[in-house]
């Protein structure tokens, strides 16, 4: 057949509950990006969901993997001295993993090199939060990507157009078509950036909770599962955590707000929630890049982020990437100030029993935080500092929460909201981090 | 919302096994049909795969009938003097029943519109069957309809495409969507154009076996059950048989070769396969339409057979359609005749145990009777006739099949391929006809 494939019988197979050979997907995925008429946005969308409702295998999930990764340009890391890693999270609130983690190992003598999307989210991404930092810019040119990542270990950068554009595309069809949630399509997507970005070791961040694109134990091991099968079949040492977020990680929720936690963080020896995932995160990407026990990485970690390190490498990072590296001493006062903040007051005595991800990072995407639309303007100082966790006990009219805001208006509202969201109650319990370490 | 629902919701609804309303269907098809972006085609897409692997409910396949029906304009037969009938197969394999029982039930007081599409198939639909008579036309005005109607008694015109657009518009998607087989799609598209032609009476004819659409009794009798529910809700009288399609229904497999037997059928008292499915859905229209016994009704229809009033129907639309109403009488001489004829002799002594519909279909097709793609040309005097039947006993070298073919090499492939098909065994028996009446 000289037109290729016959695209119904492709998804007629999907349909009926078969599975498509690598050159089958190659040919499908190809055909529909050329946009000349050999598969239709409709025959896609119809595959998609076929799909998604009966399955891919595991074999089909590294397939389109495989295709995505061919449709654009891959990073080549093999310049770099050090062993090189990747980290990458599947979502959350109050998520500055990655500001944490790539510094740290950056410290330990590993190469990072971040490439973020901007998503759509009750928060900024990565990318949103470094910006919030005065003159930072994360548009940086492949040949300065590669030297700030030689000259300090770690970098943070906008990933190009050309980087997986079959990703986009897909994506962009999945959103409006209700095919987002399938294992295989996610994993797929997830991993063909982080393969053609082209780190030997790769770590993963599965959130699960009511504030993460996952709602069970189950479905976020699955994913998790998948995505570290992939990255082994392509060569590359690949692990994975399922961490909570019922609650937000951590602290902060809006932009700035996350980068002033991020630096406080690292300003004092590890502890709490936020801390605890990621030592283990970056323990855990240590120990597979360098091939060191895992307890021994943690003890390293450790040691660098206690002595300052880890923070002297953020420092670097932000300096060459244009940004003020006083943020680093001074991060509130170097960071964008809200006009507008007010604290939301606890309402009696008691224990907070609840504090939801996904209403609270509602909130701080209804300050401007977050994105709503894709090219949606994101508002760098607003959000919410919760001043309390899971399991706090607290005192009458003791502040449970900041809000920054731009308007009275705006403070106003989220003020009342959390005031219904932050549950205060006989008794609660500290809520749980890391889940699962895959 | 000013813009209505958000598909992706009601996508994601399916999706998740849920139902959508009768309101939430029309503006879903009616958004995607005005194509300006509020449902793309991909959404539809989507949604119809979803549709499918979840299902439907009776109620929604009620509403999608409802939405399909409004989408165009609706044929008044108030008009007529007589109960109003149509008919429809779900097609197969050497099906020319409607070109007998529209005739009978007109010879018997009824009165019969029938609006054909032209499908894609096997063999040609009833339209391009009744055009291999010399001079007729099924491009009728309205007005001329009514009138063959009221005249005759029956009539057999091409739908006009202000009859169910929507139908048009979404079976188009499903054919290359591997979005056809599901039962509600199937049945609201074909009830809604019954509903539209304005009978009282509908009777379907649903065909099971590996000529047909429907390849198991069970998944018929679904079909059948839920056509009929459609039909009861919206008010009118609906029947339905389910006929057997493993085997040709008639001996003739082509477009002329199908009206030569037609008329040859009625020229003679009813007996065989092809004259008890004609008898059986003629005469269960007929008690519908009178409100009669069925078998009165039966020796109704038996009688106007036998006494050549169906035949004197069949002349008197033909003649009013501008066919040469010769064909009544002389049907080999006045229908065009192909200039190869071949006969497949039998291998040998035996009986006839197989004479596999949808291969001998092909075969017909090959010959270039149907129409692989839209807009095809259909040669009406090519074909095969069937000469014996399952079942029958052969002596060797006696003709099993007859090939009509425009060319010496297209009957040499068709009769070495028939040589294959026809399989003259120790033992075989009659083909089944009608399985279930509805």
């Amino acid at each position: 057949m000289a037109r290729g494939p016959n695209p119904v019988e492709l998804i007629e197979r999907k349909r009926d509950g078969g599975a498509l050979e690598l050159d089958e997907y190659r040919w499908f995925v190809t055909a529909y990006l050329a946009g000349d008429g050999r598969v239709q946005e409709g025959q896609m969308a119809a595959f998609l969901m076929a799909g998604l409702l009966r399955g891919f295998s595991r074999a089909e999930a590294l397939s389109l993997t495989t295709v995505l990764l061919e449709s654009g340009d891959q990073l080549d890391l093999s310049g770099l001295r050090g062993p090189t890693v990747d980290k990458h999270s599947t979502g959350g609130v109050g998520d500055g993993t990655t500001l944490v983690v790539a510094p740290v190992l950056a410290a330990a003598g590993a190469q990072v090199v971040k490439l973020s999307g901007r998503g759509l989210g009750h928060t900024g991404g990565t990318l949103d939060k470094l910006e919030s930092i005065p003159g930072l810019t994360v548009s940086l040119p492949q040949e300065r990507i590669m030297a700030i990542a030689e000259d300090v270990g770690c970098v943070v950068a906008a990933q190009t157009a050309d980087l997986v554009p079959a990703d986009k595309a897909l994506y962009g069809l999945r959103d409006v078509t209700g095919t987002v949630p399938s294992d295989a399509l996610v994993a797929s997507s997830v991993m063909s950036k982080k393969l053609a970005s082209g780190a030997g070791t790769i770590v993963l961040d599965v959130k699960v909770g009511d504030g993460a694109f996952m709602q069970t134990l189950e479905a976020a091991r699955g994913l998790a599962d998948l995505c570290t099968q992939i990255g082994a079949d392509a060569g590359r040492r690949t692990r994975a955590i399922v961490s909570s977020m019922d609650t937000p990680l951590g602290r902060g929720i809006g932009n700035a707000l996350e980068v002033a936690e991020v630096v406080e963080t690292l300003q004092v020896p590890p502890s709490g929630r936020f801390a605890d995932v990621c030592l283990t995160l970056a323990s855990l990407a240590l120990s597979e890049a360098t091939g060191s026990d895992v307890d021994d990485a943690r003890a390293t970690v450790t040691r660098l982020w206690e002595d300052g390190s880890a923070l002297a490498s953020l420092q670097a990072m932000i300096a060459a990437q244009g940004g003020d590296p006083a943020v680093c001493e001074r991060p509130r006062e170097v960071l964008p100030a809200a006009p507008v903040v007010v604290d939301v007051p606890a309402p009696g005595e008691g224990c907070v029993s609840r504090i939801p991800a996904r209403a609270i990072g509602l909130v701080s995407m209804g300050l401007g935080a977050g994105r709503q639309h894709s090219g949606d303007e994101v508002d760098p100082a607003v959000g919410v500092d919760l001043l309390v966790g899971e399991g706090d006990d607290v005192e009458p009219g003791q502040p449970l929460a900041r809000v920054h805001a731009r308007t009275d208006a705006d403070a106003d509202a989220a003020v009342a909201r959390l005031g219904e969201l932050i549950v205060v109650g006989p008794e609660g319990q500290p809520a749980p981090t890391v889940l699962e370490v895959i």
